[in-house]
């Protein structure tokens, strides 16, 4: 049998080595928590660093191919891996570009990808000089995830917020919507697009709130998010899944926000909404099989469940009997025993031909579903 | 968490394992083989022989709850566990009903259940003496498992061919339709039913030839069906899982020819086709959370895909590719190293709004994949 590794044992690996039971295939996890969501369902657990050379290397020489659930990983040991001939999705050299903020935003520049405006900072020492540029965000360059490594910088008294460290300050858009637009590609260049993903924020908290898909966009703009993805992703040139996420502004405009070149949040509806999931796809792609179709059977809406503030300790669900009772509610729990304030533990997907319903639906799911201790 | 068991790692356990990964719940698995199709996605993996008293009852005392995907387990060992608190889905009870086929005939006649009449033989000299009930089919009271155990006596020529062991001898139905009703009872005696599936038989090899759901049945049938369904399921009086498999005859009676107190081949389409699947349902009733949504998304056929006969050895999926790439099919592959004939080997589920387009699909996808080695 194929083997296949993963580096990274949270919740994205979870649901991938869920998705590999349908195939033949030998599955290896290197991740430093043994109790970590993804870490019983493979054949080999390895217990180790996944941002160590040595542990990366020794991990992945025997597999046949690998690929990450977390940007934060060894690449050099990935880099070293494919040299050996191991098939590494997405590619080292995809993974560099991203995982560095300044080196994705001048991948955009240099691509003529649209994307907004920017300037370096080394330090909080160059951010200060940047006061003429404002209101922006502030990104560090290396090390940001889940909302960690982001700063709204509005104006002159925000800046002591920034990062001292190699950042990108970008202006900030007019925002009216944010889609998020994931791809896959195979090993010959083949590519297949989901439908795109409508991320509701909340605006007072700055907040995800749900995410509807197919997002409400005209034709036009429609039309813009898949070849403003697409060409995101070709200029990547790696097999794998990538999640572009865009910007539309008030004119219509479309800018790339950033990219992850791997299975992603605002994706996991299409495990029940589409006729292959993203997790699906990936192992596809990894197996050398045909992509699959990313087209959707229903409409469908993510709500994520995010450790309620002010709840630290041994999760407890709140609310999950009347939504576990709801017609068109799929509910994945990430057995994480232990719940922090936003951390991510679970999301319900919902299903409904009526668009309307389900945001009905979503709204309801927050009232009622609440991950405490 | 709550620690749930499995007796036996199949297939069937492969993917009640993959429906686990959407709930918290610490999962234990006891099998004999190492390799089995589930033995590597559960948190904790016991080598042993599940129709062992003391191996059962070691593995179970531990436990919150405990369930099986196979029949042929040691229900002493269960009863125990049961008397000591552990919850035992199906019941003891209702196992040793179901598991020796004397007592599942006795079982519906005492409860008015139409089924095919039938005598029990002690060995093949009683067999001998039933010539005036033939036709008749010789099903082997313990042991038997997907088609062995059973054998067709058309006629006093076929009488060796029987089991010379306790064995019912039912007489044979006019068979118009075979139709599978998989129902769910939850802890309080909550009950849901699936749509019925068609279970399509070859009519020159009298092997499976795929499925269909929902079964195409008249309104007065389908309610029969799901009557006699009920019945039979409320009178184990057991939670669980159960699929009733029946016999409409060609005047519209309905039989019920046997029942698995567990998920069935004859619901792996729920996976995709269902709100909640099966494997899914069984989890909301060991973890005493509310049944789920049984409706149809959409309408599904399944294929099953069996080793090809005169090929034994490591498995190869011919015609795999072609498949894949089918735009609503859905491939399982059980992950079984070694191909034998007839052995099952994976599934592949279709949904389409139109059932004719499902027969169709159906009957493309046997002439294209084959299990061979």
């Amino acid at each position: 049998m194929i083997k296949v590794g993963i580096l990274g044992g949270g919740q994205l690996g979870r649901m991938l080595l869920q998705a590999a039971a349908n195939y033949p295939v030998e599955t290896h996890l290197m991740e430093n928590d043994p109790h970590a969501p993804a870490a019983h369902l493979c054949h080999r657990f390895v217990q180790g660093d996944i941002r160590d050379f040595d542990a990366v290397y020794q991990f992945g020489k025997e597999l046949d191919a690998i690929t990450i659930e977390i940007e934060s990983v060894n690449e050099d040991a990935l880099e070293k891996l494919e040299k050996a001939g191991v098939k590494v999705y997405p590619t080292p050299a995809a993974l560099r570009i991203i995982k560095n903020k300044i080196r994705q935003k001048q991948f955009y520049q240099q691509q003529g990808v649209p994307s907004p405006a920017f300037v370096v900072t080394g330090d909080l020492s160059e951010l200060r000089l940047q006061q003429s540029f404002l209101p922006a965000v502030h990104k560090i360059a290396e090390g940001g995830y889940d909302g960690r490594g982001v700063q709204l910088i509005h104006g002159p008294g925000d800046i002591e917020k920034g990062f001292d460290a190699p950042a990108v300050l970008e202006k900030m858009v007019a925002i009216d919507k944010e889609i998020a637009q994931i791809v896959a590609v195979d090993r010959l260049g083949n590519a297949a697009l989901y439908p795109p993903v409508d991320m509701v924020f909340d605006p007072k908290l700055n907040l995800l709130d749900y995410q509807v898909s197919p997002a409400g966009l005209s034709e036009r703009v429609l039309q813009d998010v898949s070849e403003t993805a697409l060409r995101v992703v070709k200029g990547l040139n790696s097999p794998g899944i990538f999640a572009v996420e865009l910007f539309v502004d008030r004119n219509g405009s479309v800018f790339v926000n950033e990219t992850a070149p791997r299975v992603h949040n605002s994706g996991h509806h299409t495990i029940e909404a589409s006729f292959c999931s993203q997790f699906d796809m990936l192992w596809r792609i990894l197996l050398d099989y045909p992509l699959g179709n990313p087209a959707a059977i229903l409409p469908a809406a993510i709500v994520n469940l995010l450790g309620e503030p002010g709840y630290s300790g041994p999760a407890r669900y709140a609310g999950l009997e009347k939504v576990l009772r709801m017609e068109q509610a799929f509910v994945h729990l990430y057995g994480k025993a232990e719940t922090r304030p936003g951390r991510k533990m679970g999301h319900v997907t919902i299903l409904d031909r009526n668009v309307q319903e389900l945001v009905r639906t979503a709204g309801e799911i927050k009232q009622e579903l609440k991950v405490i201790s």
